[in-house]
């Protein structure tokens, strides 16, 4: 073992320049190629489970095939596999939004390929996210204890379930740090019915016990948003039961209906019990660019912590999440290391940020490039414009849901996604029927392929998502699924009779 | 607030197609420039904290500026601080491979930007996934029990410290199901004084108390290998205090030295105390497709979980590590959620794998992509060779350090890494001043530009680490970067003197 003849082997080079550059031509043409016809294929991909095994052998290649080779394989093996999220008509879950900036900074962090676990690793990549996160802060307004100009600061992670974990674990080992017997078990979290799933899993993992994962229910009468008065209840309960509550999550734009919580209510809260207050807003932070939807945020300066996933609707690919926190200190007591093979100088001169110690591991992509090309090459005011047009696109969708009787629509749109059902006023049906007309409608629209849909339940009522957002979509995008669904309507009526 | 009035908001395209192929073209065009001439930047940036701050404005462009103008701000604002990772005479760290095979994997990853959560969210990442880890297990030559054609599974993270923390969970929770105090004080986790930082880091977020994170010392008489005898010896005194072991890492290839924990051995105590045994194989993994090294993998049969960080040496770019594991039910018992909104027939009919219940989050990329790419154009033949070759290159490096009698190779080379220290035999020097020559040695080569190491400390040595690996490097790199580290001896000997 290790007793390798000494020789030199082979040649192979992973990196022929000219090769590269040839080869990424060709994949850029293929792309173009690929978004060009994106509209001919079903955006829900219609394969079945196991469809790939019989593609490829099931023992990896030992000599290589020709490049042209792989992208057809590309093209005919994978394509019926994906899931088009980038299709104009993709309106399921939330929007993975792209952008031409997005995408050639990706290129630029992904050639530089540093590994910015400190300062030194690569020191553009720690002052470009400090510059990015600033930048972001200031364009959503939040107080200057949230930027590195202020007493704050701001990390990328790459999903919400992180920033959530790594405050929890903050907040975690702030309240263990006090308490003599270091009793997890006595630690209580909140949030509502409608928080993420990924809150309760981040919790799990930083070892809450599940039964102190308080899901607070909410109603459609405060539309979906968390009631103030319900956490107070809530957390004075606990305490009188000899608990100690520590991490309050807020949601600004939850995932089935973008309900926005009360943030300064909450926040109240969450000062009086000293516990830590987090802003989950992935999806909507991004509207708050613009100052029409900024009022959602207020009472943000009040929290400790605040996220928002670029990738969702802030033109960047996958994966981007902005975490901003208040007290950085609380974060990197819980997370810093200090290997010997990182020290350096600047580090222990305290100098310097090492974003390492802001997160769960220790290796990290340059993705603050491509934040950076996004402000570069577009600024704020057509970022702001994006966003309002695909609300627009969503209020003409709405208007359209608005003038069929046989539509409703479940709560009042707020972004730009459209909670809505079939449920004809006559004949009157039971909750049931009208939900299995909806899953049947759902079914039947999402097997044509020509768009792609999903659904959710608040208040035990089924209904359908309407997510407007993907990149390309356009207006006639957005009449032609109407139609679609309209047409869906009929025949899942017609079968009902 | 969301009373927007009702107009089309000014035109704005993100994604304006012929744009972007054009302006994708010139971004490939730029990073073969960069890499053309990569060799004349200084390797490590000599920039100094707060350098980036003068360059751009404190707050974010409100108008969008040429592209032009952006590559160009890349060129004279940015590259001053970045310290190139794939400059040739990169030998710092260990290397963060990239190859064309994965810079294209990942062009069309971003180009899909699926996220994969379920299954049926983009079905051939999933399946692309499930093929390419068997593939992975197959080259490696693990056992049917780590693939999905067999009992188990492997998964794509980003980094180690995720495969660690998602195994750390599952071993954490299996304990406190059969607990009725469900007393996280009482779990105890091994590892050696070699196991990379973020292992300590994983279990503390995983809710381990910092003193029940057993670190047993290593020394050079085991090559800084974790001694079975130790672990047992610790575990029984732990069992005998009323604690109880869960959990036991050993690295194959740490990351000061490159040492090899004997896992056969290891993983006997593991079952002996019935804990998790994970092996970390984050760097040295990737030697294991070659048959002369696979012996350090031997024993991982009764492994119940490995991980491997292609990102590292399989010429993948950032970021990716491999897990797997023998019972992915553990993990998924722990990780998995199952919110309305994600509810599908597929993933209700346990017929499919849903990747989001095998990780920290929800949403994720298509990575898997990137390693088919891989594969499919090179092939494991290639693979292999590439690993030979950078073995040969490190190997040629040590023939040099021997060849100069002021210098010594500190612990055995095994892979691609030469621990080094500068140590000249007359005079004779006191340990701290022979640290101090090395100390300054590596200040000086660094200074240069022309390279760029690291050092660690191993069982009270500080020493220069030089790892080949860096795609681009050649063997004149390496003689050149001997001449320079020759020549930095040269000098801190004369300045002692």
């Amino acid at each position: 073992m290790g007793s390798l003849e000494d020789h030199n082997p082979h040649h192979f080079n992973p990196l022929d320049l000219e090769e590269f550059r040839t080869q990424a031509y060709q994949t850029i043409d293929f792309i173009v190629n690929y978004y060009q016809n994106i509209e001919t294929f079903p955006v829900l991909s219609q394969a079945q489970p196991g469809f790939l095994k019989s593609s490829f052998p099931n023992t990896p290649p030992n000599k290589p095939q020709p490049f042209e080779t792989t992208l057809q394989d590309v093209q005919t093996k994978l394509m019926p596999g994906i899931t088009h999220w980038l299709s104009p008509n993709f309106f399921a879950y939330f929007p993975s939004t792209i952008s031409t900036a997005g995408f050639l900074g990706e290129m630029l962090c992904t050639a530089f390929n540093t590994v910015g676990f400190n300062w030194l690793a690569s020191p553009a990549s720690t002052e470009l996210e400090i510059l990015v996160m600033d930048w972001m802060a200031k364009m959503l307004r939040l107080p200057k204890t949230f930027m590195f100009c202020g007493s704050g600061g701001g990390v990328l992670h790459g999903t919400t379930s992180e920033a959530m974990l790594c405050t929890l674990v903050a907040a975690r080992d702030r309240a263990l740090a006090v308490d003599p017997n270091r009793d997890v078990n006595k630690l209580v979290v909140y949030g509502s019915d409608q928080t993420h799933s990924t809150y309760a899993k981040a919790c799990k993992i930083a070892g809450i016990p599940p039964e102190n994962i308080r899901t607070i229910c909410t109603t459609l009468g405060s539309e979906f948003g968390l009631e103030p008065r319900l956490v107070f209840e809530a957390m004075e309960a606990d305490v009188a039961g000899g608990l100690k509550p520590i991490y309050l999550c807020a949601t600004v734009g939850t995932t089935s209906s973008t309900a926005v919580d009360p943030v300064d209510g909450l926040a109240d809260v969450a000062k009086r019990f000293g516990v830590w207050f987090h802003v989950d807003a992935a999806y909507a932070g991004s509207a708050c660019i613009c100052p029409e939807f900024r009022g959602y945020l207020d009472g943000v300066e009040l929290a400790d912590s605040l996220s928002l996933s670029p990738h969702k609707w802030f033109l960047s690919c996958l994966d981007c999440c902005c975490l901003w926190v208040k007290e950085p200190g609380l974060v990197t007591a819980s997370l810093s290391t200090d290997p010997e093979y990182l020290k350096n100088k600047q580090s222990e001169s305290n100098s310097v940020v090492d974003f390492k110690d802001w997160q769960v591991g220790t290796g990290r992509r340059f993705r603050a490039i491509r934040l950076w090309m996004i402000f570069q090459m577009y600024g704020v005011a057509n970022l702001q414009s994006h966003i309002r047009s695909d609300i627009h696109l969503a209020k003409g969708f709405e208007k359209m849901v608005k003038s069929d009787s046989r539509f409703e629509i479940v709560v009042p749109r707020r972004f730009a996604l459209v909670c809505f059902r079939l449920n004809p006023p006559r004949p009157k049906s039971k909750p049931k029927v009208v939900e299995l007309l909806n899953r049947k409608l759902l079914e039947w629209v999402n097997s044509t392929g020509r768009l792609y849909m999903t659904h959710s339940i608040v208040g035990g009522i089924y209904f359908l998502r309407f997510a407007v957002g993907a990149t390309l979509t356009e207006d006639r995008h957005v009449a032609a699924a109407w139609e679609v669904i309209s047409e869906g309507a009929d025949q899942v009526l017609r079968d009902q009779s």
